[in-house]
């Protein structure tokens, strides 16, 4: 048997985790296992060039890493390839080139590690008859079918360390402090850490929110003579009116705003006369070593992909039901978007602790 | 309502956001509830001197605070309590004084915080007619019906920090560290930290081991040129001779050891002729501000046992069944020990990742 | 003797370390101390409201804590005082009252916990004849005296594991990552995050850049095989063209940019043709729990500042030159800014290392 | 020119971060680098295997990495060098065939990383004649003539954090919680840990400790209704009478007690009622990533010693006089300790606190 893997989409902690696991999975079968670079690029590529043979030693010490050994430069879609001809761009169709190079290498299976996108690219391509499994990888946690993806985990650790960091500055202030994390579909980062780190407000895609009610809770809390609030915002948070990110400076002047934390920090200092600050926390979710929650599930789902392409269940991700492992259709994980259920328990949770999401 | 709370036995992080997390869902509800000092201790205390009124006040800001307000001052059994008169100490049954007191305070229900030991306690109150829910604290996570408690999460994440920090020591010095943490009937906190933290032997309660086949593993990694190895032991975990922890160290003298971290050390430095080093974690794994994900499942339990006690589900502990909570039987509870499953996935991708049980 | 005490300008970790050591060092000694609200503006209010008298129970268990319990919401100056009277602010002086106020209270002397803006306030006050000493706060490192100002350490410590985290995330995406870190005179911060977080740019106020020196080394990595670079950006670094916060969008179009680091990030990105990401750290330097280090710095400020008040050593700073504390003018501490020396040996490591400051 | 570099004795976290800065120093003035496996056994053995080239591409991203790429498995000392023939363990003097290898490889100077042991082993080597500069390594800070040695902010970093972590536990279990750190003779790391972690009682070699001023600090605090206690002991602490490592456990029985934590907190257990716990924190302190502060300090070592041995400054060892890097004679560092002295603030800081040493 001859493997191959590669990864696709933005930096998620545990890349390196899940390449380990399935790399010494392979090798303990007896097979040989290939990483592709920068997702399908590699192998556009002629020659060795854009392979990486996967042994043990190269695999060696790395699960704890950050990053993916395989890297994930943009590539762009394999249907739609962008490629730039006498200074103009327009995109090709490489995804035949794709299976025949693959069908070249003598490959028996490929091992996907992405988001929503590259499993949708996966699908195609297991149409169009590659065997293959999937790895849900998104920090966002808004892949269906798994009740957890890798990298979620260090997501909220970051998070919640950096709200809990912010808690004594904006009480010594007396101060309303934003912090933007991510999550364009899906609120779950905000709502775990918004929860962990003792967050006041949390804004989430999934509630609508008003101004109005942040203000509201700022304002009962002067009242309970607690002069500070934290405001946790999803990126891909919502208000009713839309997401407009101007600023205006003056007599028909405007300025253009960063991201919703600002925009936000801007309104509620505006509205409410009280100092508000915004922390925009990026990249730094991304990155970086992941926590033992992540690497734990990183090394299982690198191992159960192995196993299912053993038992050939092609056409499968990874999904993590606790407390164990088993296969679920990519078909089916691409129809939806696992956002926060408005009846779950932990949004009750929230809500009794008297956490506002803008709603009421 | 008037709702009691009480914590028992060992420290555990994510307390305080338990009992954080009933008083506010509690007050909430218009509610009264009030802290029992040092398990059932104070409720065998005259006038108010064991109570702990639970304010909004009170809770304030202690999510995230390691220990538990209440206290836990080792109390002894209710129904087997220490009482020492003229020097001598017997045990006396407490119980009916306990219900007694419970009814004077006009206590509508209880909240038990414990692990085993308190919830055996708690069935039979319930038993007694104490209308009682339970919420499920160990950081080893050896309780039945729920897929995790809380403290095991901060326990895994102190463990996981102190493996990855003694790697390079390992390495540089060739060097074999034993590290031992805790896991009395339940091998989790050494399986998770040691597949997190890149392990290389694992000693759980749930497989004998054999140290010829921690030896073997050892000279195997040596073989391939890699002089260090890490080895995880649970305190409780059985070799087939029995743990004798003693170490000869002249003619018929012997020196008694502090653990079985310390023996296997020893046994290992004897026989394989490498320097191994022992660290204890002992109450480290114990102690401090929860982990993120501790202190999510922390707030949850706590707002769903007042849910329950809405519903006047008794006789219940919370229990976590990805992604709800939901009612489980005390007494379906303490029947069992959540002990790793000998087919779980995880200890799968363990082996297949080339770490050693010590069985073979 | 009565002391009164008070923290002026943004937050740094150790405030509260300050304030339980000189709390704790003056009730030793018998004394009464007083904390200030919100800098000088507990002066200026009537009866007690402004005044947190700091007593052994308020000060225990804060040493650890990010904030300040005394507050140090923006006072504005108390020689140029923001009034607002019929809509329109204007300035008065203050002074007097605040001295009048001070002598009403029977202070014996005040300890003054803040950077440069608050030194040379405390000046003026004690020209006036308020006995005073000060202790010196900011986490830029930029006051002159002393080696180290409390604070920086833990700006230090937030910096170089943001940097750290970053690292995987550039090189797995191939990736420029510009990081804009606090100093807007001084580079201290810049200078040491980027040195231990393995910075291959750094940018700091002492040094002009040239972005031609930055694309060079970025290229000349490339040239080595090494496809990414972590940039540092002291928030306050130069060019000699100055800053122009614009980005050209399109004919005639520009989009205001946030900071110095987006600028850079843009610029790389412009004429490398590399991917290139900002993170801006913030607040998040500012904030949180102090390192250890600057625990025992605060520790010791606080009590020496006791000491040197005891020994009516006025109109000094508090300034540490390792091993031990000593007194510094604040006549002299206001004179200078401690900027980075261009011959110190801590740059010369940088550069021996292959550190480029964007000069040559 | 060609240098080597070895290290000697226990891991201190920033060993790699020396390698690396030292090596990309010498490479930078296009000199060659060579560092010597395991202390000085390197030179002892045939052809190179003991030798590891130094390049840039070895060293590179190693500076945040615990350990050292060098190794330092147990050497014995060149001058008494263990040999064992027909059985039986003797010592030969190997320093002449040490030195007649440096020749051999043409070497013009070597840098030595050590610890007291290694200074005064590197001391006869420069009367003997080769060229060398040393580099202060020590995790306990004792060495004389530098302000900090590398290696001890981590380990005051790892034992900080660590009591910080048992306050909590201590707290709601009302106990005495006894953390013992390293330090032999010298108690910089106990003092700094134990005031930046908030201890009360401090036990270090400089000062003989009496059990009965513990015992009555612990009832001070008990008396002003404060439940809990924590002693932070350095190995080396004594009291006057010894430190006789046994327990009685009955009649005419004693049991070994493991170490000096034990042992107090049996004696505390013992006379005071109160239950008492232990925490060795043992080679956690030595292990893992340099906090940032030890990187820079590492990284500034190897690039000054590297300069020292272009001025041909031999027979010096690097030390750390803030804010400058200078020479200072191996001849004057090797006769004497650094303690911590009686008189310095930081003790005096402690004491104002209501530390106790156990003298009083």
């Amino acid at each position: 048997m001859h493997l191959l893997v590669n990864t696709g989409g933005g930096d998620a902690a545990g890349l390196n985790a899940v390449i380990h696991a399935a790399t010494v999975a392979a090798l303990k079968k007896g097979w040989k296992i290939t990483g592709i670079r920068d997702g399908y690029e590699g192998l556009l590529q002629k020659g060795r060039v854009g392979l990486i043979p996967l042994t043990w030693e190269k695999v060696r010490g790395i699960a704890h890493l950050g990053g993916t050994i395989l890297g994930t430069k943009n590539f762009g879609h394999p249907f739609a390839h962008p490629v730039t001809r006498n200074g103009k761009t327009h995109t090709i169709d490489v995804s035949k080139q794709i299976l025949h190079r693959f069908k070249e290498l003598k490959a028996d299976a490929l091992i996907v590690i992405g988001g929503d996108g590259s499993l949708r690219i996966a699908h195609r391509f297991h149409e169009m008859g590659m065997p293959l499994v999937a790895i849900p990888k998104t920090i966002d946690n808004d892949l269906c079918g798994t009740i957890q993806t890798f990298g979620f985990d260090t997501a909220v650790s970051v998070a919640t360390d950096a709200i809990g960091r912010l808690h004594t500055t904006a009480e010594s202030h007396s101060r309303v402090m934003v912090v933007e994390v991510m999550g364009r579909n899906a609120g779950w980062i905000a709502l775990y850490s918004g929860l962990a780190g003792g967050a006041d407000v949390i804004l989430i895609p999934e509630i609508d929110y008003d101004l109005k009610n942040i203000l509201k809770k700022i304002k009962e809390r002067e009242k309970s003579g607690i002069n500070f609030s934290i405001v946790v915002a999803a990126e891909g948070a919502k208000t009713k009116g839309g997401n407009l990110l101007y600023q205006k400076t003056g007599a028909g002047k405007k300025k253009r705003l960063g991201g919703l934390g600002e925009k936000i920090a801007w309104q509620i200092e505006e509205q409410s006369g009280k100092e508000a600050r915004t922390v925009v926390l990026g990249h730094l979710q991304r990155a970086g070593s992941p926590t033992h929650m992540d690497r734990i599930l990183s090394l299982r789902f690198g191992t159960y992909a192995v196993e299912l392409i053993a038992q050939k269940k092609f056409g499968n991700m990874v999904a993590y039901m606790p407390p164990q492992m088993r296969a679920y259709p990519i078909s089916k994980a691409i129809k939806g978007v696992n956002t926060v259920p408005l009846d779950s328990d932990i949004l009750t949770t929230a809500r009794e602790l008297g956490i506002s999401f803008g709603d009421i």
